[in-house]
């Protein structure tokens, strides 16, 4: 089958590899009907994170059950499925309570940009739909496994609901979904910060009612401007640098909420800071698990469209372009076709 | 009067001072009834903060209102009250949500441990008694003002209720009596962090089911032996060490909570151990004032008796002494009567 390798900085091509087989019981094989190119994919393009031996990419997906492993229950060979980026058995004390991400059997996915894709944990993690989805719902259906999960994450755990003031750092795909998810559910004030033209009117269209184009502290002071001083109730910080998350701890009020969606090698939070701002913090990976259901719902609805991330739409031979416009900030996300 | 000064590293004095008057219509002037040495006050006491110029101590007080300015409502000269070491107007949108410690006119008390004390926001900071309380009572309603009603917030933060475990890193008198408040909140198992046999009793008095005596990563091993691999629903941190901290992030399981209630200069949190951790994070001044007249009806009631962490209980002329007990562990906490 085809699928994408990392081989160094800068350096990704797309190879003849053997198709994945079933290794446990609990798994599942897909074929991928899409994947795409993620924001965290960059920490290792760019070199951030080193990679020391050629590997396989991707950890977003689509796709229809082509094998299942003898013990998984609750799926069938043909469904179309949405996963999320950590497998996780849906079934511990730790899922249970909605955190999947921290399962403890939790599994990371990382060879989603291919043909076919090994999925452990299968039962607990993948979310079939009723039928096969429109193809029009597709890009939506793959933001659903990351990007959507994870902006919905932020802005659940920022507290957004009615009356709530929530700010977004980060304009990139999670941004801009933690702006649609804040909308959905029901912030009164939704504040932007991008300084990109085209992502403001992204932002706009998912729920932004206002964009700030300053950053650091300047974006800072024009936050609390906006909010009698106070700052907002709730910040998702979608960037993950020691500046951004600054930025997202100084914007919320006190008492207030800060989520951490991305966070770079080296980010030291000062105890002093934290503790005079007396914001709740809370930083990981998204459950995306727990959302899947409600959010497939939505998007088969109609209710929703957040495939709109995706400005660009290729076939996986395509992947190295993709990562190159992701890098260069040329399109917010790429979607890659097998 | 009589008052407490610092005049340099472990050098405390009791000195002549002028009695303070009121100097906004808004101010309190309170007759003290009894002040206490912190655990913070040590920071002073131990040079971690330098002390520059000579200056009074003391943020923790009941009292009787001497006189009040021409603006304040609600309180009556003669009232016996209870306060807390940061005053708030309690009606900005801050103080309403509850976090009263991070009010917009927020302004620290330092100044108690004196004959007299000036308390400014007094309308929306002193909480009176309904009459002059029974004399030993008044360890208890002192306690209220900080050690108690900052372990009552680390408690109510770290989620503490039926059903949940909740570990407690410290056995300071804030420690023992977030181990009171989780008790009384419901928490189904209270996992003490303490190697004093002294304290480890008044733990187990005031609700803690398991002690260990391990610290650092070796506590938490033990930890996560008593619960299943998994660790604590909740952590309250009451110590403000780079180690405690630490310990106390993971001593809490993935989607947990923790509260830290006390940070040295100097701590760092590592933002990859953060995001890893996916731990719900709150630091911070415990606002008191919230809890104020659920904490005041409780011991007015006779339901807790907080105050059994007073292990001294000695004249305000003797608070060189009292610095120097709780310096060296002699006592958990010193009560001073003016």
């Amino acid at each position: 089958m085809r699928a994408t390798m990392i081989n160094g900085t800068r350096d990704v091509t797309v190879e003849e590899l053997p198709r994945p087989q079933i290794e446990a019981p609990t798994d599942a094989l897909l074929k991928v009907v899409a994947a795409c190119v993620c924001g965290s994919d960059l920490w290792h393009y760019r070199g951030v994170i080193p990679t020391q031996h050629s590997h396989q990419m991707g950890h977003e997906y689509v796709g229809i059950i082509e094998e299942l492993g003898s013990e998984v229950t609750g799926l069938e060979v043909g469904q179309f499925v949405v996963g999320s980026f950590i497998t996780s058995d849906n079934t511990c004390e730790i899922c249970q309570a909605g955190y999947q991400s921290k399962c403890v059997n939790a599994h990371g996915v990382g060879t989603a940009q291919a043909e076919y894709v090994r999925i452990t944990n299968a039962a607990g993690t993948l979310v079939p739909t009723p039928e096969h989805p429109d193809e029009d719902l597709i890009p939506s259906l793959l933001a659903a496994s990351d990007v959507l999960g994870t902006g919905w994450f932020g802005a659940v755990e920022a507290q957004a609901g009615p009356g709530k003031t929530i700010a977004v750092v980060g304009d990139g795909a999670v941004g801009l979904l933690a702006i649609l998810a804040a909308k959905q559910l029901g912030a009164e004030r939704i504040i932007a910060f991008s300084r990109h033209a085209d992502r403001q009117v992204l932002a706009r269209g998912f729920g932004a009612t206002d964009i700030i184009e300053e950053r650091g502290d300047k974006g800072v002071a024009k936050l609390k401007e906006l909010t009698d001083g106070l700052g907002a109730h709730g910040v998702v910080e979608a960037v993950g640098t020691q500046e951004s998350i600054e930025q997202g701890l100084r914007c919320a009020r006190g008492g207030g909420y800060l989520t951490i969606l991305g966070v770079a090698h080296g980010v030291q939070l000062s105890g002093r800071e934290i503790f005079g701002a007396e914001v709740h913090i809370v930083a990981g990976g998204a459950p995306v698990r727990r959302f899947l259901p409600e959010l497939i719902q939505l998007i088969l609805d109609r209710k929703i469209n957040p495939g709109r991330v995706f400005t660009m739409d290729v076939p996986l031979e395509e992947a190295p372009a993709a990562y190159a416009a992701m890098d260069e900030r040329t399109t917010i996300k790429a979607l890659l076709r097998p």
